[in-house]
């Protein structure tokens, strides 16, 4: 961060004590601020490279999923490819489109990028790549492949933390790349109609165009694609103003494995005429279906961003914090993040990067508010931060001037995951859990480790420390434990204990990044034996023969 | 209305013309506005009593629907009750709440009311009431039902308007008004969990008191039940700024007819564990399983209420103003709602009721804001009054200065539908159509009984006017036909050419009403016979043999 010095003077400090509220300051005006792809929801953080084909050549490096998990088997019923099935869809679609392993010179069309994740921790065996371009040819595609028992994994932007999007034996990877058009878009309803390969990006920035926002946004939206994001139900940073994409998706247009193509792509806010089947596509994770086209209701854009970092003396104070940001901001609060005080000094050290508040506190959280007015948005600020300052639910915070210290500030929330990795590995949880009891599992399992004699400053203990961040606005805490190395030791201390603990408070043990391979064995600490039952039953209902995305889910 | 001189003299009428910007007039503040049970999304007025015993005596002389509608045929699958199905739920549930028709002397326990709809169009021949106080009893009741082949229909507060929550024949109705706890809510996250028969109004002065509002709102409030809106997808006055219930609702509780209890009841804004069944119960009429309780997210409360009303030269221009106040009053936009010149005349004369406006204008638009700040809001709304005066979008229009003219500028619009019946009847039509075609059917319609002779100003014509009014935020218009006799000459002109017009437009035949038993026949003008195919599925999978709420949906 070259500007960290610039950044501790030029933050207007709010000042605090019995006359605070005549000198806290009024945040300058700040017009169309917009996320870079640098901002992101932890951790949706792919190498950003835009494009399947940037790690090709590391990709043969990374471990077969089918060695790190060898319990996992290649379901015999599946057919294995022949040179006839390959002939079907190199004449379906053009070999430029059906790509198979090996048979191209063009190095650039390598297929391991669609056989591995960002991640690195999944790699597949597929020997075909098909990149169809019509809704039509995705239809043909699956009644062959429905027909011939051959397995296959839908992929978009392959940015999933999970495992979800990449083989795990020899399935054939369905790529939505080359189906990327804006189909239309209502200037005065709001509504966008598009492919399910646009990436997010780039419909943000068609929007952008138009004044208004695709209510999404993640690390990953150069890559990811739509498409993938509703498979997934994607959360990440707009969620706690705009909702989630069950409320946001008007509709979804998805071919089923028989090859029927589902045209629910309602441009309709209201239609209650019949069942509202949509909403098994989304967060369905290409395992009944591939989405090919959604419907989304875009928000009007924010002209007017701020931002808030405060520091809290207790988990007390910031669901204070919390309540009084929802009152007294209400309609413009568009981001209330926490850190705990543990990460903020882990950026600090792996970064260099000086910290925005003097003093240690053992909570900091970040608050951003989008509106349609500068002034009135940096006056309801204003009255919100002297009402926390004076009743001391704060002890102390500053506010961005313009957008560079915006991101600044962001910075102390985005740069955590990268800084967490610094001494090696990092055990990863993403968990939902009611508010009131979200941090307590931070403790827990810091004392857990602590207890069993893991967890210490020096090089002898594998756990560094046990820390936690994350949407406060959503309940969703990512609880994360950077260690020196991956050690089976830790392993049986964090598991299967943080997923009864979850389970225990009817929290998720997957807020936002779903179950791919990853969480299949967990689903049953989030969801009773009724709701898997009931999960089981639409699965072989919408795919009897089991070809879509197998080995993974439910 | 009492104070319509007043109204007139009071409101303060926004001025037009170059010097406009300096004379638009500056609200006063208004705060704690809530709308009471007055307040309606057309035409969701039952007769308010808040209690089915209230037409308790009338409903015996509203025509059956099996005469209404000859071609029903019981299904002769379903078994007759006998006197071991009645001594079993009179053990289960005590005879109180198991109540069996002329086996009472107290006439409020008269079964009729629960027979019957509001709007005396549908009437059934059940002969048991039964009123269960547990989850674990309605899963009794349902398997009992289910092994013995008894057709059930779930029942709310009874207030919807298609039919769906009546028997047709002798089905046993399940009436879930004992039902009636607030289970939880979390002050710092506002979700809320309640049974299902927790009446909407009970519900939102709960979370009044909290600081909280329900993202619902209906004309109904007083007597519907959360159980019904969610079971029915509500949609009323709070969806422009709120959003669906598929986007607000965290969880339900639900009995299958097997008696199976699905405990979906998360509290969780993110849950990526599997397809979000829910979502299938979220406007599924009761016919795959009675939801006994739901988990909502609820948002803050607004303080500040402003209410303007215009005068506007075309359809075109309506649609120049909606996006004029997307842009401009963006996130404290409440209402939209769109009124043509017919009915606001309708309205005056029929009330006697002086208008906003003097001079006559095509069209009408009300616009709600509600905010946390009342001079932002105010700031805000005069800011775009400015500027829709200026570019002379609007061409007239007053802005409400309390209370009281708040509620009188909203008559103008909730007042409507009581007024299209003063001549006899109304053909209704609650339809989505896209935004920019929305008011082209009520022109085509009203151009096509002109031809045929059937329009006119003298008593020798059946039909009075053709009128269209709704919620434009929602894209959701109200066709409705007020005439002086219901005619069959009229009804062939109607239909199926109104379906058609919208199925042609991607529409929905109904926007917000459900299908209950008046919509199931024209569910194939709405949706294609895929989707109906694959309803259908579902409905077999949860309800194989039936018995949920026959003959209706689809």
């Amino acid at each position: 961060m070259a500007s960290s010095t610039r950044f501790a003077t030029s933050l207007r400090r709010i000042s605090f004590g019995p006359r605070t509220s005549q000198r806290v300051q009024r945040c300058r005006p700040i017009i169309q601020v917009r996320w870079t792809t640098s901002a992101s929801t932890e951790p949706h953080q792919p190498d950003a490279k835009g494009n399947l084909g940037g790690n090709a050549a590391p990709a043969k490096t990374i471990k077969f999923t089918s060695e790190t998990y060898p319990e996992l088997q290649r379901n015999s019923k599946f057919a294995k490819l022949t040179q006839e099935h390959v002939e079907f869809f190199q004449n379906l679609l053009g070999s430029e489109s059906a790509v198979l392993d090996g048979l191209t010179k063009d190095a650039s069309e390598d297929i391991e990028p669609f056989n591995s994740d960002w991640m690195r921790k999944y790699r597949g065996h597929a020997k075909l790549v098909l990149k169809p371009q019509s809704t039509e040819e995705v239809s043909k595609i699956l009644k062959y492949c429905n027909d011939n028992l051959l397995a296959v994994v839908p992929q978009g932007g392959n940015t999933g933390l999970v495992g979800g999007s990449v083989p795990v034996f020899d399935e054939i990877v369905i790529n939505l790349q080359k189906m990327n058009q804006i189909r239309s878009f209502d200037e005065v309803s709001g509504v966008l109609v598009a492919d399910a390969g646009v990436i997010l990006e780039v419909a943000d920035n068609f929007l952008a165009e138009k004044n208004y926002i695709f209510p999404l946004d993640l690390g990953a939206k150069g890559s990811c694609h739509i498409g993938g994001n509703v498979s997934t139900n994607a959360g990440g940073l707009r969620l706690l103003r705009y909702g989630s994409l069950h409320g946001n998706v008007l509709g979804v247009e998805a071919v089923l494995p028989d090859g029927t193509i589902v045209d629910d792509l309602s441009k309709l806010r209201k239609n209650n005429t019949g069942y509202d089947l949509k909403h098994l596509f989304i967060g369905g994770e290409g395992t009944i279906g591939i989405i090919t086209a959604i419907s989304i209701l875009t928000p009007q854009r924010s002209p007017a961003v701020n931002v808030a970092y405060f520091g809290l003396e207790s988990y007390e104070h910031v669901q204070k914090a919390y309540r009084a940001a929802k009152e007294q901001l209400s309609e413009i609060l568009s981001a209330f993040e926490l850190m705990d005080g543990r990460t903020q000094k882990i950026v600090n050290k792996v970064k260099g990067q000086k910290m925005p508040l003097e003093g240690d506190y053992p909570f900091y959280c970040l608050i951003e508010t989008s509106g349609s007015n500068t002034d009135h948005d940096s006056e309801k600020l204003q009255t919100f931060l002297e009402n926390v300052m004076e009743k001391e639910i704060v002890q102390d915070g500053v506010l961005a001037q313009d957008q560079t210290q915006i991101q600044e500030l962001w910075s102390c929330r985005e740069g955590i995951t990268e800084c967490l990795g610094h001494w090696g590995g990092v055990y990863k949880y993403d968990l939902s859990i009611p508010i009131a009891n979200m941090y307590d599992i931070v403790n827990d399992v810091r004392d857990r480790l602590t207890e069993a004699g893991l967890l210490g400053d020096d090089d002898s203990f594998p756990v560094v420390d046990v820390v936690g961040y994350g949407h406060m606005g959503d309940s969703n805490v990512h609880l994360n434990i950077p260690v020196r190395k991956m050690d089976k030791a830790v392993e049986k201390k964090l598991e299967p204990y943080i997923y009864q603990w979850v389970q225990k408070q009817n929290g998720s043990i997957s807020a936002e990044h779903g179950l791919g391979l990853a969480k299949k064995a967990y689903i049953g600490y989030s969801r009773n034996d009724t709701m898997v039952k009931l999960m089981k039953q639409i699965k072989n209902l919408y795919d009897p023969n089991g070809i879509m995305n197998p080995y993974k889910y439910i």
